[in-house]
């Protein structure tokens, strides 16, 4: 029977010592040679069966490509360049080398367009299912991270893409907006973003707490996806409140004085706490729906 | 019921921005400025229910020390300094707040004497057991990272400390032997080092594979620890059967051409491959008894 150091063989046998990377994973930690100047930004984010995957239906593959490009869309609303990943995996007892392979493979599918170098890992079986945690490295490369906390009142509020409905497959596929964030950043002043993962109702309640601001949404504004629409069908559910709640876009929501025709303004930031929607012209409170996990 | 934010928040009120640290936890990824000419030494360890703990018997506290310090003892192994850490949790649902938090302290109560800073985390609960991984940062702080290939012929091979035994309880509650390893390291001349987390038997077998050599040992030299003389009171197995096997010592084996009066020599670097031990005047390849896990 395989076991941990047959996959730890295998991983070695795919890395490569590069620039940056002095020592690959194979030692007892990776040795980095980090670029003079550059802030190091780190982040973390797990993924564990039944919650943010069903390993019923979806294929290691998915798994590893939805981990770590949670981690890179983390590096988006930072405005920030992966720079190198390390990951820890706890495998169902028997699942065997083949799909802690493809695990490991959809890992680097998702990190390689990004030239992000999985550097060490952590690997362990047990009777419980499979959790896959991945730690992203990243680097400012020339622009200064945006927080959550340097949104103004009179700041416009945009975001990328179209939102609700991941819950239909775009949550286990998705593009970090690493490209636009960096673009954005580079050439308006962006003054807080993050990624949307939690739905736009509680990510902009975040940006705005970070930033002791309140928020004026206008639902019209709010580019629904098409899933959303189609997910209404089955349930009911008007798609603007998937839109506004639904978790797992990894779009990005932002705020800046600019205009920026490259996303959609969906409202502005006020003095105050909390976010008002304005729908057909009246004003109310905008509730959070999204989840959080229980403790 | 209080919920991951809650956690959260609570987590961000532990937070200091430093010299290190530009931004804390709270934003999607914590902000370090790396000093320059530092190297960025990077690791990551988990521990699982069932498997490196069981929660029905170890505190929250326990656990959350236990990963920290496999994490640094790690740093031991490169002779590096800790700088700062993330941190991944799975949390069995309904575990409550105050058991979280239990479990952060632990990590900060092995963290703190090394000045390692807890920078970001990931927390969600779920219907399995705990599960929790810790991915540490280090920097070399002035003494080039000892890794596993360096030994050569003829080096003598040292191990700090006595071993055998953890399981009796040193395996939940052991310190990072990061100050020898940097004492050391400082003064003497180490061709390679790690630290024994899977068994001298296995950890050595990995730093002879890694530097092409072979090694032999000479039983009697072994330090045995009193753990291993009880153990083996109740199993019948000889102690130093347990100080060459038995995992999760967090002692470090090294090597060097240097006599070292700190630490116990135990053999030499020989040329080939594999591992003898010398017992009673008669040389036997030694068997590989430590535990991997199955895949």
């Amino acid at each position: 029977m395989p076991g941990e150091f047959d996959f730890i063989d295998w991983i070695q046998s795919q890395q490569r010592a590069g620039r940056l990377v002095q020592t690959p994973a194979g030692d007892d930690m990776a040795v980095l040679d980090w670029p003079a100047g550059e802030l190091l930004l780190v982040g973390v984010d797990q993924v564990m069966d039944g919650v943010h995957f069903d390993s019923q239906i979806h294929s290691p593959r998915q798994i590893g490509k939805k981990v770590m490009n949670r981690n890179l869309s983390d590096c988006a609303a930072m405005a920030c360049l992966p720079a190198a990943a390390v990951v820890s995996v706890a495998l169902p007892r028997g699942c065997g080398l083949d799909y802690a392979r493809e695990l490991y493979l959809g890992m680097k599918d998702a990190a390689d367009p990004f030239d992000c170098q999985i550097v060490g890992g952590d690997t362990g079986s047990w009777d419980g299912k499979l959790v896959c945690s991945v730690t992203v490295m990243g680097r400012c490369g020339g622009i200064t991270p945006v927080l959550r906390s340097g949104a103004k009142p009179g700041d416009w509020i945009y975001v990328t893409g179209a939102l609700g409905g991941s819950i239909l497959g775009r949550h286990m596929d998705f593009v970090p907006r690493i490209k636009i964030a960096r673009e954005l950043a580079g050439q308006y002043r962006l003054t807080a973003m993050l990624d949307i993962s939690d739905g736009l109702s509680r990510d902009l309640g975040h940006l705005c707490r970070a930033s002791q601001v309140a928020a004026e949404l206008q639902a019209a504004a709010i580019p629904i996806h098409d899933d959303a629409r189609r997910l209404s069908l089955g349930d009911q559910i008007p798609p603007i409140e998937h839109a506004l709640h639904d978790g797992e876009d990894h779009e990005l929501v932002f705020t800046s004085p600019d205009d920026i025709p490259q996303a959609t303004r969906v409202g502005q930031v006020a003095d105050g706490s909390g976010i008002v929607i304005v729908q057909s012209g009246i004003a109310r409170p905008l509730p959070v729906r999204a989840w959080e996990h229980r403790l």
